[in-house]
């Protein structure tokens, strides 16, 4: 589909990119230099940073806070994928080889913690010390929420958790972005709380639709597996609609049972789901987040940018519908 | 030896293991929580956060903010070390096991980053901007660092090399402490130019020191095998000057040929070194440095805390000696 609605951040996404690029400096390792352009330009939909401009120019926040603020959060969001890629053993992103599957795990370490460095440096340069506060606040919401899913999330059939953890993984950032662009343009509190509800909402469908995809998107597309996650026993959730309409169903009390490691069983829960109303469900609720995220940005209905806004977020459904 | 120097700092410090003891929080996973009691809590010298007391009470920082600065910069340094010993594959740390030990790499990886993301929201916390830019800029040229011996240090026989990694990899954080404390004291740019030359020359003896016990300790003492180092391919200052007083030695020139993969030539270049000269040339270097910090504090003669500054100074030299 096209994007027209992004329009308005073109050029800030430009120069977020080639402040991005001149992180790498002439002054570090090459081959660090070498990974870090590979990694900054592998692409991506550059989403978060788009979030800033919009929001940013809502509030008539200065442009150049808002380049040094893309990059920021467009920094931490790629040494959390560096640090994951690694983690999972992920050897593609977006088709593209990963830095895990090219360099030794002690250097993907090393270039990841590298990132949050030059992320932490660019949040600095904002100027603005409650930001960075956000900034870091958000980085242990990451984290903790990585390792809340590594230690304990497997298996595990309940909403609670399921929200916990798409908040902690991918919301969260898309929360501040938004935040943080409101706070270089305005104090105005109700303002904050608005623009904090619309990233936080966008966000929230985001990662529901990412899961969704994993069920219904071409392994071609999405880069791995068609249910993937419930290979790994991440219970999403289409899963989760399923398992609370079918609750005898022998697969689910397998999944329940930690039985997630039986591939062959899973790959028929996978197909159950698939072919159940449990997509349909998961959608919904995604819908219902761009809704609230629509109803947050009302107040600024006369903006300039509430169209790219709004295009934003109802985008997050249509890409993949 | 005795260490009255420390005293005016004891407080201080106390607070400081309470404030990094709360950072593990109760929001967060109970295996993170555990692991961070055991990271924070397994001792080290503190010396980093000391040198933030002595120096912040010459220039009457505020207390408070000299116990969020230490912990800042001693979970910094925590941070640091776990993905050291992740990537070093080190299975001990001043005799008590590695988080990387006892853990998944995945899960030291998440708890390496968390570890950041706490440093940084201390940092953000002493509520001045320009200690965040510091504080950024020295985790960068503290990985960089890494990345340069993990990439192209090996085998290298050279003295611009050596200091260049000794820097990133200690002096700079001993620097960034003396400079940070001093910030938010005075803006006095002479007093800021001098404390941070006395963190800097500190932490560069302090660094010789460490590469000399590589040669001089007992197993038992440093916790890993005499020459280390150089069974490594690391090429540290005594094996510079022994380097540079026996340029025809067959053993050094293997070593420069690549050849420290060869144990047993590996141990009789150790043992070589060991009986020479170079040894001793290496600890009067450390002793120019410790020369250059007590000059550099000179001016704060009259200060009650200058007698403690030097004795850390000299401490360095003198617990190995």
């Amino acid at each position: 589909m096209s994007t027209p609605f992004l329009i308005p951040a073109h050029e800030g996404i430009k120069q977020v990119e080639q402040l991005m690029r001149s992180q790498a400096g002439n002054d570090h390792h090459p081959d660090l230099r070498a990974a870090l352009e590979h990694l900054l330009m592998a692409g991506g939909k550059r989403i978060r940073p788009t979030i800033v401009f919009l929001v940013g120019n809502v509030v008539k926040a200065p442009h150049e806070k808002l380049v040094t603020l893309g990059a920021a959060v467009e920094m931490l969001h790629t040494a959390t994928l560096v640090h994951d890629d690694l983690i999972d053993g992920s050897l593609l992103r977006r088709g593209i080889p990963t830095l895990n599957a090219r360099w030794s795990p002690a250097a993907t370490v090393l270039t990841g913690d590298f990132l949050f460095g030059r992320a932490a440096k660019l949040a600095a340069e904002t100027d603005y010390l409650p930001l960075m506060k956000l900034f870091s606040e958000t980085l242990t919401v990451i984290v903790n929420g990585e390792l809340t899913q590594m230690f304990s999330a497997k298996g595990i059939i309940e909403r609670k958790n399921y929200y916990n953890r798409i908040y902690a993984k991918t919301a969260s950032l898309f929360e501040m972005s938004s935040l943080a662009a409101t706070m270089v343009g305005t104090e105005d509190e109700i303002i904050r709380t608005s623009m904090k509800t619309y990233g936080y909402e966008v966000g929230m469908a985001f990662q529901i639709m990412d899961d969704v995809l994993d069920f219904t998107g071409e392994q071609s597309t999405i880069g791995k597996p068609v249910g993937s996650d419930l290979l790994n026993g991440l219970v999403t959730l289409p899963a989760i609609y399923f398992a609370e309409s079918h609750p005898d169903n022998p697969e689910v009390k397998l999944l329940a049972e930690g039985g997630w490691g039986n591939t062959a069983k899973m790959e028929i829960l996978v197909k159950s789901i698939q072919s159940s109303n449990a997509i349909r469900n998961a959608m919904d609720e995604a819908v219902e987040h761009v809704d609230k995220a629509l109803e947050a940005i009302e107040p600024f209905k006369q903006s300039p940018e509430y169209e790219s806004l709004a295009g934003v977020a109802r985008y997050i459904i249509d890409r993949n519908s």
